[in-house]
């Protein structure tokens, strides 16, 4: 039987940056922490849309928000990226191999037309 | 205006990574390619659930399918990942910082504590 866990926090990251409205978000907040509405304003829709966005950013760990009276500051939190990183890059292997391959086969093509 | 692209290959790959299963079928065809019901075996679902994971992977251009016959093979096809990997590591600078932060936070505490 094939082990797996489910509803980890790899599956909420891997889905919260499957949008680009989120991944554009996360981009913005690269750049420094910002107050909600001042981050939300570049983005083509309503606050209640850009603050769902946040909530599945937040739910993935991807962003913090601190509440200060009536301020909200996010901030991004770009540590669970790492382990999607992690597991990505297992199959660097696989892509290198290929590349490794393409570029014998045009090297030994080379040759020959020489 | 926060210029992104919709429906890219990025949204496809990390949708298709974000399921536990669908990443399990990845790992098991790292270890090289296989028949369809073969592959499935291990899975404890049915064929048509599985078929249903193998085409959103297909879609993500993360699996090939080749038919022969009454045979469908399934093989890895990892180069999707590479764009998501150059994605996520913009942020490694990030967590990278985060760390050294921590260690110089638990270089300096040693060295006070002495």
């Amino acid at each position: 039987m094939v082990q797996y866990r489910a509803n980890s926090s790899i599956d909420r990251v891997t889905s919260a940056i499957s949008d680009p409205t989120r991944r554009a978000i996360l981009e913005r907040l690269a750049r420094g922490p910002g107050r909600i509405s001042d981050v939300a304003k570049p983005f083509a829709m309503s606050l209640t849309g850009f603050c769902k966005h946040v909530r599945v950013l937040e739910r993935a760990g991807l962003v913090r928000r601190t509440r200060r009276g009536r301020d909200n500051t996010l901030k991004l939190s770009p540590q669970p990226l790492r382990e999607v990183a992690h597991w990505i890059l297992k199959y660097e292997q696989f892509w290198n191999a290929r590349l490794d391959r393409l570029e014998q086969f045009f090297a030994s093509h080379k040759e020959k037309s020489r």
